[in-house]
């Protein structure tokens, strides 16, 4: 059922809150970072206990920042991380034994039914709970062992930006401890807030152009792989939840392998381009979008790999392509709130929607 | 890049393979009964070797069936399944300990380059590895310590049908007997094949009537949770391939956490409602789409629990919930064909696609 709280009315322009959060992102960054020592402790605490199957549970953004944790836990400390079935646990009551899993609830308000539900019963079965979440005196936080602050600052806009950086940053952060190199990853995400701070100020203006000849499109492509697949995923949901475009997020190679048969030119895919070992597939995902005709956005650190594309979005290189999902949401946002605006729409407060979802 | 061996053109009427293979997977799935010693073996192998960490590779439709395997295997041994990440391995080569896990490569032609090579890698990484495929000399089988026929038959459709039915139903007998539960899980297969056949039967004439106000809808939504999140992402599947719409599967709580928002009266929304622990969030989901105006399709075992549907398609309730899946996805199936063909396009060769999928 919906929120008891909806956003309050006030006095701001349509998407004032949404754009910004955007523009407040480097600071919410370096907020994070002066929560590092708590990481440090949690990441011990895990490696203490033996608990290297990292399971992690949330809605929306939170899922989707997940993601990302797939990827970091994989690369950093060699962990087995996994987006865990709710269901198994909150429904179906499977009461698997979960010693030796680390359990992260992620939930900006810290209510999220199921997430807490399933931390608790989590807890129970033995796994070292932690709550990631912007209060830390929410009922997730209590029934969580530890609590890690998101330290993203109040989030007005209902639509999330600030909160998804940051929880991707925090699973980044995690996992670096986890491998011992968190002083070293602390380190590079003080250059990417830097970095941050550039990009917002140099998309800004471009992507307002960018975004006008969307208007009318009803449905999207969003294909990232490898550690921007989570980025594919977040860039969807705002575009669905902010523009109400059916925007689907699919893997360099799972969109080959079907959806590209619904293409056509008016049918846009919008492709994420990392310098890592996952370029050559999302070079050939687009190659392939673009013999349909569709019209290619290029963006991410290694956009200009694209071939052909109509429009490209460019971000810098971070010190590491770990970190590149944190700098290529950016455009994807920007891109969300200006053609939100361009549709009429409000990205601070989309029909239907609410800051807090209760459903289960 | 694509296939060498394009789908064959012949004197087929579009859409008559895809159809045909639709009837025919109540005796495909008998097919795959035949080999059910053999799903036995390799289940207590697995155990032997204390594999219960159970890593699903696959692409398309085979990663869909994957979806179903989380539940399968969570819910009958108590072991944690997921659909790992391709990327990790082929591509970042994170050389990750997989002793403990059993690793199953779907692939139906069994030529899939990166399930090839994940399994080929996991197999050197100490997984015990499976190949679950329709061609037991394939590339996939021969890197694989154990085979697994998929035994559907050769598929001639571009699109999936029997294939994807006979991977769920695979995974689920090898998770049965994983759990000593194998020879029930068995001849409650054999239950569900009459029914299949029933149902078919029942759904086709009924199909065709109510895919015809869809030809013009060019997005959807497609909502199942739990076991049925595996049904809702094929039949989204199907309807991007076959029918060119932008179908996205969500869980029926991530539906409410966002994309709703994009709902309209001209953005239809499919619900899959089976009995069991899911389906309150499934009842609410669908309540949220309807108050949105959005024309709601209600299937599976319990469709009838779905209020205010403007068109229900219904199946019979399976032996036990976990098998409603191989039921819930037949009027996707159907529909899926129906509406191709009502919008002039071929299930049989979908523009852009082809039997094997080469892409990386």
């Amino acid at each position: 059922m919906s929120s008891p709280e909806p956003a309050a009315a006030d006095d701001h322009p349509p998407g004032a809150h949404f754009l910004s959060e955007i523009r407040s992102q480097p600071e919410a960054l370096r907020g994070l970072l002066e929560h590092a020592a708590e990481y440090e402790r949690v990441a011990a605490a895990a490696r203490e206990r033996g608990a290297t199957t990292v399971r992690m549970v949330g809605h929306g953004s939170s899922d989707n920042a997940a993601s990302y944790g797939v990827y970091a836990f994989g690369l950093l400390p060699h962990w087995t991380a996994l987006r865990d079935s709710i269901s198994l646990t909150v429904y179906y009551r499977t009461g698997l034994d979960m010693s030796g899993s680390t359990v992260i609830g992620l939930s900006q308000s810290g209510r999220t039914p199921d997430v807490i539900e399933y931390v608790a019963e989590a807890r129970r079965l033995g796994a070292f709970t932690v709550a990631l979440t912007n209060d830390v005196s929410s009922d997730l936080a209590a029934e969580a062992e530890a609590v890690l602050p998101l330290a993203a600052g109040p989030e007005q806009a209902v639509a999330a930006t600030k909160t998804y950086l940051n929880q991707v940053a925090a699973l980044g952060l995690l996992a670096a401890h986890a491998a011992g190199e968190g002083d070293r990853f602390a380190s590079q995400l003080e250059v990417v807030s830097g970095l941050l701070e550039e990009t917002i100020a140099e998309l800004e203006p471009n992507v307002r152009r960018i975004a006008l000849p969307f208007a009318s499109v009803g449905r999207m492509f969003v294909i990232g792989r490898g550690t921007e697949f989570a980025t594919a995923r977040e860039i969807a949901l705002k575009l669905l939840e902010t523009c109400r475009i059916a925007a689907e997020p699919l893997t360099a190679t799972d969109f080959a392998h079907g959806p590209v048969a619904a293409l056509d030119p008016l049918f846009p895919v919008w492709t994420i381009a990392s310098d890592d070992e996952t370029l050559p597939a999302v070079v050939d995902a687009a190659a392939r979008a673009r013999a349909t005709g569709a019209a290619l956005v290029a963006s991410g650190p290694a956009a200009e790999a694209i071939a052909d594309a109509a429009y490209v979005l460019p971000v810098p290189a971070p010190p590491t392509p770990l970190l590149s999902p944190i700098l290529s949401v950016v455009p994807g946002q920007l891109f969300a709130g200006a053609l939100a605006q361009a549709r009429g729409l409000d990205p601070d407060s989309p029909v239907g929607l609410s800051k807090v979802t209760l459903a289960r």
